[in-house]
Order: structure tokens, then C-alpha cells, then sequence
């Protein structure tokens, strides 16, 4: 059976993983016949952010804690993610991404990067295992690569920001993924287009079939 | 187009909504050509619990923000929910069901249940909508209804503590179905088995399906 890690950036579209992202990549590895294990790093989200109100809240918490939400508890702390023991690594989207695994959403191409996240999909590359990238984490992946082949939809803006890392950007739609065959790397907009449920499910189910493929 | 009400009680298994059982019935709802509308109460959960150890958190939370996560934003107060605006009511399930919803996690068969959910299930059945529900939210309608005949899988205390409410318990297993035509109403077990998401997902889609096929 084919082991897939995922990364996860807490749990909320506004500041964590993107829980339909996550959830329906979940499921599209079940499906197709693999397994998952769950990470994320464990470091305070950039802040929490009232899902209702779009307002920040004053609290603080913790990208791990909050992702183990999304993984029933069944998750571990990124810095324990060894490649070796997996066949692809997966990215679900969410502000999260740009937000606690980046600081893409207020530093753009000029982003920092957690660290164990960049060795993670380091590590992952230099072992020619491939990676897969939903919404805004494929800008992530570039700012770790640099010249990587990615979509993250049809934002003129975040497009910008990609070539600016040294990407390449190429404009999807729904459910449309693009392949780094260099990187063993693949990418889908979901909801950085204006999608609904169904469509994010076919973009997850394309990227994982695509990740399965591309096992060696 | 067939618009389904979903009453969310949180975001997380161990003091919310389960994730994976309330993605997958919006999921189901989309696939299956409905559109969905998503409500919670507005009321503090009953605690917060940390998903990687189960201990509860010093913090206070408030299950109608920390639904609207799941929601994307898209929620409304439980207060404003309108069974005439709508053609059935799906609970999921989670221990936010038994904890916020209502008390049955720790009163067992004398719990209370939260005003606006007890009117929300009322109003629903009195205007001949179907009613669903997962994992352990049937117990929370047996506790409104009385009388109703439900499943949530094979706990046998849990089973118990439905019957001395008033109602009926059907053991089953993995995405099967109890219905009570006397009150339109659908229940399956989700994660009250010890199960995986594809089999979250086929109890949700064969929830909703006989959900559909009820609205008159």
C-alpha cells in the first residue's frame, strides 16, 4: 500500500488548513487505495481569525494542536517526517499556508519559510519522491524550489508573486492540475478559484491520482 | 433544487462537530444535486479539549464561530433557522452533539438539550420535513422526540441510554441505515464505529440519498 504524508497549517481556511481541502484529500487517498499519516508544525499560528466576523481574535494557538483536529488526533509533530518512510507528501491549501508554513500573505515573493517545512519538502525532493500542492501551498513550494512548475489558479496577483520567486505559473481552472515532471511535483487551484465542494473534491482526487502515478 | 439545513455543534471530534462526518454529508448533499445551508447554536462549547492529548484547555470557545471553520464562513445563528425555508435538517455527529447540543456526554438518558436545537428538530418534524443524523447525534433527537427509532452502530450504554429516553435502537454496521418513517427520519453510525473515512463517507451519502428521496 502507498503511504502519503500530509501537511497540515492548522484548521480554518483564514488562518490554518482548509478543512474540505484537507478532509477530501483524505478521503481521495482512501479511495485510491493508499494510506495517510498527518503532520504539521509545531509553532503558534501567525493568529486565530473569527471565521464568522473575518476579525482576529486574541488568542493564541498552536498549528499542531488545531490540525489534530482535522486528523481525529492521529497526527505528529513535521519535525518527526522522514521521507524514507513514505512514498508522496502532500500540501491541502488554506491561508494557513501562507500564514504559519510561510509568511507568503504579508511577504510575498520575499516570504520566510518554517523550517522544518522547507527541509520536509527538501528532503522529499532530494529523494525523488513527489509532492503534491492544493490552492495557495504550491506558492510555498516554489519559494522552497524556486524554478517550480505550479498553478494556483487564475490570481494575476499570487501569479506575479510565483514568477517573481523564479516559478512558472500556468492558469487553471477547476479541477485542472499542472505537472513538474522535474520536481515529480502537482498542483490544483481549488479554492483560490471561487469553487464549490465538488470541485475541490475532483481537484484533490486528480492531484492524488496523479501523486499515485508518479510512484515509482 | 432541494435545500438541506445542517446543524453544526463545533469543529473537532472531542468537543465539536466531527470534521470528516460533516465535509463529507455537504459533500454528499452537492453530489447529489441539493444545496446545502449550514446553522449552529451561539453559545459557548461546554469546554475545549486538546486533540492530541484529550485534556481540556483553560479557553473558552463559542460553538457557532468555531462551526462557521467547517462552514467557510457561511453560517447562520441555529435562532435564525426557518424550517419553511427548508426541506430536511441533517445533524452530524461528534462529541460537540452530546456536549453542546445538548448534555448527553455526561447526563446520559436525563440530559438537557439546548433550546434553539430542541425547537430546530420540533419545528422540522411538525412541518413534515425528514430529519438526519449521525454518529451520536440520533441520541440527542431521541431525547427531543421521544418515541423515534434510530441506530448509532453497536455501544451497547449508548444503546441502553436511548432506550430509557423512549426510543428504539437498531445495531448496524459500517454506512447502513435505520429509518423511522413515522418521523422521516434517517440515522447512521459514522465514527461511533471504529471506522475509516470512506466509510464516514458511504453512511453520509446513504443518508442523504434516503433524505432526498423522503422530501415529499
Amino acid at each position: 500500500m502507498k503511504k502519503i504524508a500530509v501537511l497540515l497549517s492548522g484548521c480554518g481556511v483564514y488562518d490554518g488548513a482548509e478543512i474540505h481541502e484537507a478532509t477530501l484529500s483524505l478521503l481521495a487517498i482512501a479511495q485510491q487505495g493508499a494510506s495517510y499519516s498527518i503532520f504539521a508544525p509545531n509553532v503558534d499560528q501567525h493568529h486565530v481569525v473569527n471565521h464568522m466576523t473575518g476579525e482576529e481574535m486574541p488568542e493564541t494557538r498552536n498549528v499542531l494542536t488545531e490540525s489534530a483536529r482535522i486528523a481525529r488526533g492521529n497526527i505528529a509533530d513535521l519535525k518527526d517526517y522522514d521521507p524514507a518512510d513514505f512514498d508522496a507528501l502532500l500540501l491541502p491549501g488554506g491561508f494557513g499556508a501562507a500564514k504559519n508554513l510561510s509568511s507568503f500573505a504579508f511577504e510575498g515573493p520575499e516570504c520566510t519559510v518554517n523550517p522544518d517545512v522547507e527541509k520536509a519538502v527538501a528532503e522529499t525532493v532530494k529523494t525523488e519522491k513527489p509532492l503534491g500542492a492544493l490552492c495557495i501551498a504550491p506558492a510555498v513550494i516554489v519559494r522552497i524550489l524556486k524554478d517550480a512548475e505550479v498553478t494556483i489558479g487564475q490570481d494575476s496577483g499570487t501569479a506575479t508573486a510565483i514568477e517573481k520567486m523564479g516559478g512558472k505559473h500556468t492558469n487553471t481552472t477547476h479541477g485542472e492540475i499542472v505537472i513538474d515532471e522535474k520536481y515529480k511535483l502537482v498542483t490544483t487551484p481549488c479554492y483560490m478559484l471561487d469553487a464549490n465542494i465538488e470541485q475541490i473534491y475532483a481537484g484533490a482526487n486528480n492531484v492524488v491520482a496523479k501523486l499515485i502515478e508518479m510512484i515509482s
